[in-house]
C-alpha cells in the first residue's frame, strides 16, 4: 500500500524492500549472519510501536508546555483542550484521515481513498486466528514487513502532534468547541490530504520533496493552521495596547513549560528516530542511531544559540526563549536527522534557535498573538529545516521550496476557510468578560490552582 | 512453572510455548525465515522489561494524578504514599507474592506456595557464570522462554498499581503508617492469591476466566480495596454537609492531574501491550500492536464522551471528568485489548468514559467519599470491561461474571476484615484537627507549597 | 577502540566480543538456535537508544527535583540552568570529551586523544551509501558489535548526568554563565579523563577496578565536583544563622520534587540496564532483567529505610529525606547492579538510604550548604555503593577504595581549581540584593511563577 518506486520516504520503504531482497540473497549463502525474516518483521513493529509511544508521550508534553505558559485563569481550559484534541483527532484519523493519507494513493496523486475505519491485514488476522503458526502464515502476514496497526499507530501519533501545535498559538480566548471541530478537520482531512502527497507517495514524492520526518509535512503544517487561526481569532485583551505597547502576558508556571520541552526533547527521539520506518536490518539500525545523535545535537545548538543571543540583544537570558530554542533546534532537524555530520545538525539546530528569537518580536510587530511561541518554533523553523536538507543534505533547493510552498498554501487556504466557517457559524472567541475571568471559569466551571493563583494577595 | 493447558491468560502462555515448537519445526525446512530460539528469548524478555518500565511509570502517574487532586495542606503526604507504596508493596511481593501468585499453583487450585524470595533459575545463573556461553548452557537458561526476572519484574509492577489505586480513593484524612500496612497485606497476600486463581492458572482459568491485563484482577482489586477503606474510614470533614450538601472540595493543581493521566496513558501501553507476554514472533507483534490501538482508541473515546456528557448534563465540560473519562477507557479496555475491531474499542472505551460520568456522582449519593474517582474509574470501568470480553471477545458470560464476583467478594471481604483490624489496633484515620491542619503538617511537618497555597478562601 | 582485555568494565565488552566468536561456533552446528550477528549488532544498537533515552530523561528528573526543592524565587533559574546543563554537557563531550575517554586510551593509560568531533566509522557510512547492502559491508559495519553513534549516544547522556549533579547542590546563589563554563569544563576534561581511566581501559581498569555504571565514576564525580563548588561558593544568605542556628528553607513544589524523583527511577533502568553495554544474547538479556530488578529493589528499600529512620528519629516523616533516599538507593546499586542474590540490592539500597538520613544534617554542621541534598546522594551513597562491589560481589576492597581515593582526589583538586579560578576571573555568585529578590528576577528578569508565590505583591 505504502510502496512506490520514488525515491525520498520512498527512498526509506525502499530500503526495507530493497532489504527483504538481499536478505533472502545473503541467507542462501550466509544464513547465520543474517536477519531472519520474521525477526526483521518484529524489529520493524517494534520500532513502530515504540518510537510510537514516545510520539503519542509528546502530546503530554504538549500540554506541559502550554499549561506552562498560559495564565493561571486559562491553564484547566489549556490542560482539557489538549487530552482532547489528542482523543479526537485519533478517532478522526482512524475513521476517515489515514485511508486519505495512504490507502491507494496514484503515483503522483493528490489524495488516497474515502473510507472509513482501518484495520489489520487479511494475512494477519489469518495467522492470530490459526491453530498453528505456519511458515506460510507468516510469510504472509509478512507482506509489508511489519504489522499494519504498528504503522497506523505511528502515523496516528503525528497527527495529534500537527493538532497540538494550534492549540498552543489560540490559547487564553479560543472556546473549546470550535477548536475541537477544526481539530476534526484538520486530522480527517487537511493533513492526510498533504501529507498523501509525500509520504503516501503524491506527486510531491515524484517530484522529489524531502521530509524525513515532518519539518514540513508536521511541524509548518500545525504552523499555518496556527497562523490562519491566529488571524481570524485576533489577539488575547490587552496583549497589544492602544499606544502600541507589547504586553508580555507572562506564563503562570515556568517549571511545567520546562517539564514540557524535555518531554517534547524525549519523544522526539521516536518521532524522528521512528521515522527510519524499519529496524530490521543493520542499516536501519546504523541511520537510527545516527537520527538520535542528530535530534539531540540539533536540540543542544538550539538552547546554547538561544540563550547566547538573548542574553547578547536583551542582557537577560530568557528561559522560555531557551525552551522554545530547544523546540525550534529540533523541528529544524527533523526533516533531514539523517545527515551524517554531526556538525551540520548544530548548525541547523543553531540557526533554527536564532530563528526563534528573531521570529518572536517579528510576529508581535505583526500584532499576531501567539501565546506560546508555536509559530516561530513550528512554522518557521519547519521551513528552514526543511531549506536544510537542500544545504546539507543533497535535495534539490527548488523542490523543496515546492514543498513548502505548496503545502503551505493548501494548509493555510483550507484553514482559514475552516476558521471563518467556524466563526460564521458558531462564534470561536469567548467574549470579553469569559475571557477577562478566564476560560477555566468560563467554560469549565473551575479552577485550575483554586487555592494559589492570583486571588492570593495573603501571602 | 506458569505453563499450563489453559484458554485464557494460558492461552498467551500457551503461545509461547506453541511457538517454540512451530518454530523448531520452521526451522528444519525453512530455518531463515523463523525467529531463532535465543533471538525469541532476548524479544520475549526485553518486551517484559521495556513494557514494565511503562508500567513502573504508571507509579508516577497514580502519584502526580493525585497530587493535583487533594488540597494543598495534603499534597506532600499523598506523594509520600505513592512512591512509599510502590516500595512497600514491591518488596512485600518479592519476599512473599509472587510466590503465592505463580509458583507451584495446583492446576485448577486456590494458591501458589509459601516461600521466600524469588531468583533466577539455576539454568540462567549457570550461564552467566559460564567461562563460555555454549549451546548447552543457553538452551537450558531458555526454559522458560524468556529470562525469569524479567518477568517477575512485569509482575511486580502490577501489584504496585493495584496498591495505587487505594491511595487515591482513601487521601487527605488516612494515616501514612495503617495505610503502609494494608498495602503490604495486599501485595504480599490478596492481591497475589485472587491473581493466582487465573494468572497462576488456578481455578478460575480452569474455569475459562478470560482477563488479558486485568480488569478485574489489577483494577477492581484496587477498586475494592479502596472501597471497603472508603467505608471503613469514613468521609472527610466538609465533604458531605448535615442538610446533605456535597461540597465538591476541588483539586489544588489540574495541571498536574492532567500530567497524571497522560504518564498513566503512557504506561498503559506497557500493561496492556506486556501483556500479551511475549514478542518473540510476528504473531506476537501482530498482537501487540493491535493491542496498542484498542488501548489508545479506548482512551481517547472515554475522554470524548465524558467530555461530551459533562458539556450536556451540567452545560460545563469537566477537566477532572474528562481526566477520568480516558482513564475508564484505558480501564475497560484492560481485560480484551486483543480485540481485532477497533470499533469494538472505542465502544468499549466510550461506555467506560459513560460510567464515570454516572457513577461519580451516585457514589456521592451514597455518601462514599472518593477523593480522586479511583472507585469509579477503577471498579466500575473494570467490571464493564470485563464483561465485555464477554460481549466482543467470545468469552462466556457467566464465567466472567463469576469471576468479577468471586474475585471482588474475596477483596472485598478480606480488605474489609484488614482495615477493621487496623482501626482497632491503631487508628487509621488522623484527629479532626489533624484533618483541619492537613496531613502535611500534621504526619509529615512540612508543607508542599510553603510559598502559595491555603490563604485563598476567597474560593 | 573499547576493547580490551581487562576484568572489569572490560568484562561487559570481553563478553560481547566473546559472544560473537561463541556465536560462530554454536552456529556451525546449530544455526537454528543462535542470534545471528546482524540480530545481535541491531539489539545491542537499539539498547543503547532505548536505554539512552532513558539516561536522557533524567535530564528532566534533575530539573524537577530541583526546580521542586529551591524556593520559588530562584526556580525559572535552576530550570534553565538544568536545560543548559544538558546541551553544552552534550556539545563539549561531542567536540571534546568522548575522544579523551575513549579514544586510544592506551592500555593502562591515564587519557585518550585530543581530537575533535566523533562520527560514524568508515564502513558504516560505506554500508549506508552502498546501492546494496551486501554479506560484506554489513560484516564490515558490524566490527564493534552496535552502531557506534549508538555507543557515543549512551555515553553522552551519562555525561549530562553527572553535570546535572552539581547544579542541585549549587542552586539559588551561583551565576548562570560561570556554572555554565564550569560544566563544559567538566564535560569536555574532567569527566573524560577519569572515566578514560576505568571505562576507556586505561590505569584503574588493569587494576581491577569496578564500578559497573557509575556509582564512583559517574555520581561520586558529580558529587565531588558540587562539594568543591559548594566550598568555594560559601552558603545561601541565611542558611547557617550567626547563632549556629540552622534554617532549612524549604522548596517551594514538593510534588514537582516528588515527580523528579520517579523519572529518575525511571531513567535508571536506562542507567543501569543499558550499561550491560548489549542485548544480543541470551546471556546479556538475563543480566539486564536481573539489573533492572535489584535498581528496584535497591531504590525501594532506600525509601522504606529512609522513611522508617525519619519517623524514628524526628517523629515525622521527611518527603524529601524519602525522596533522596530512594535516589541513594539507585546510587548505591549502580556499581553492583548485576548482584546476582536480591536480598543484597535490598540491603545495599537500604543502607543508602540511611546515609542520606544521617549525611545531611552532617554536611549541615560543616556549613556546607547543598540545595538538594546531592552530595550525600551522589557522593556518600556514590562511595558506599562502590564498596559494595567488594563487600557483595568479590571485587578488592582495596582496589575499590583506590578507584575511589584516586577519582575523588583528581575530580575535587581539579574542579577546586577550576571553581577559584572562576571567582577569580568573573565571579561565580550572585550580589547579596541579587540573591534576596531571587536568582529569576536578577538574572532572567521574569519569575517562575509570577501568579503565585510570595514575590506575588508586584501584580
Amino acid at each position: 500500500m505504502k510502496l512506490f518506486s520514488l525515491p525520498t520516504p520512498g527512498r526509506k520503504l525502499l530500503v526495507l524492500a530493497g532489504l527483504a531482497a538481499s536478505t533472502t540473497l545473503i541467507l542462501s549463502n550466509a544464513a547465520q549472519a543474517a536477519v531472519s525474516e520474521e525477526t526483521a518483521f518484529i524489529f520493524n513493529t517494534f520500532s513502530f510501536l515504540i518510537h510510537g509511544a514516545l510520539v503519542m508521550w509528546m502530546a503530554a508534553g504538549f500540554a506541559m508546555l502550554e499549561s506552562g505558559l498560559v495564565r493561571s485563569k486559562n491553564t484547566a481550559a489549556i490542560c482539557l483542550k489538549n487530552i482532547a484534541l489528542y482523543s479526537f483527532a485519533g478517532i478522526a484519523f482512524y475513521l476517515i484521515g489515514y485511508n486519505l493519507m495512504y490507502t491507494d494513493v496514484a503515483e503522483g496523486g493528490y489524495i488516497g481513498s474515502f473510507a472509513l475505519f482501518y484495520n489489520s491485514s487479511e494475512a494477519e488476522l489469518a495467522l492470530l486466528g490459526a491453530e498453528e503458526a505456519t511458515d506460510a502464515l507468516i510469510s504472509g502476514a509478512n507482506g509489508a514487513g511489519y504489522s499494519v496497526m504498528s504503522d497506523w499507530f505511528f502515523q496516528m501519533v503525528f497527527v495529534a502532534t500537527t493538532a497540538s501545535i494550534v492549540s498552543g498559538t489560540l490559547a487564553e480566548r479560543i472556546k473549546v468547541w470550535p477548536f475541537m471541530i477544526f481539530v476534526i478537520v484538520l486530522s480527517a482531512f487537511i493533513y492526510p490530504i498533504q501529507a498523501s502527497w509525500t509520504w503516501g507517495g503524491g506527486w510531491l514524492a515524484a517530484a522529489g520533496f524531502s521530509d524525513f520526518a515532518g519539518s514540513t509535512i508536521v511541524h509548518s503544517v500545525g504552523g499555518w493552521a496556527a497562523l490562519a487561526g491566529a488571524i481570524v481569532l485576533g489577539a488575547r485583551r490587552g496583549k497589544f495596547g492602544a499606544d502600541g505597547r507589547i504586553n508580555p502576558l507572562p506564563g503562570a508556571n515556568l517549571p511545567l513549560a520546562t517539564l514540557g520541552t524535555f518531554i517534547l526533547w524525549l519523544g522526539w527521539f521516536g518521532f524522528n528516530g521512528g521515522s527510519q520506518l524499519a529496524l530490521g536490518s543493520a542499516l536501519d539500525a546504523i541511520a537510527i542511531a545516527i537520527v538520535y545523535v542528530n535530534t539531540t545535537m540539533a536540540a543542544a545548538a538550539g538552547v546554547v544559540v538561544a540563550m547566547i543571543l538573548t542574553q547578547i540583544l536583551y542582557k537577560k537570558m530568557d528561559l522560555t526563549m531557551t525552551l522554545n530554542g530547544a523546540l525550534a533546534g529540533l523541528v529544524s532537524i527533523t526533516a533531514g536527522p539523517d545527515v551524517q555530520n554531526h556538525v551540520y545538525a548544530l548548525i541547523i539546530g543553531g540557526v533554527g534557535g536564532a530563528i526563534v528569537v528573531f521570529a518572536v518580536p517579528m510576529l508581535d510587530k505583526l500584532k499576531i498573538d501567539d501565546v506560546v511561541g508555536a509559530i516561530p518554533v513550528h512554522l518557521c523553523a519547519g521551513i528552514w529545516g526543511t531549506i536544510c536538507v537542500a544545504i546539507f543534505g543533497g535535495a534539490s533547493l527548488g523542490t523543496q521550496l515546492l514543498g513548502i510552498v505548496a503545502i503551505g498554501a493548501f494548509v493555510f487556504g483550507t484553514s482559514l476557510i475552516v476558521w471563518f466557517a467556524l466563526k460564521a457559524a458558531m462564534g470561536i472567541r469567548v467574549s470579553e468578560e469569559e475571557e477577562e475571568i478566564g476560560l477555566d471559569k468560563a467554560e469549565l466551571g473551575l479552577e485550575a490552582y483554586p487555592e494559589f493563583g492570583q486571588g492570593s494577595q495573603s501571602f
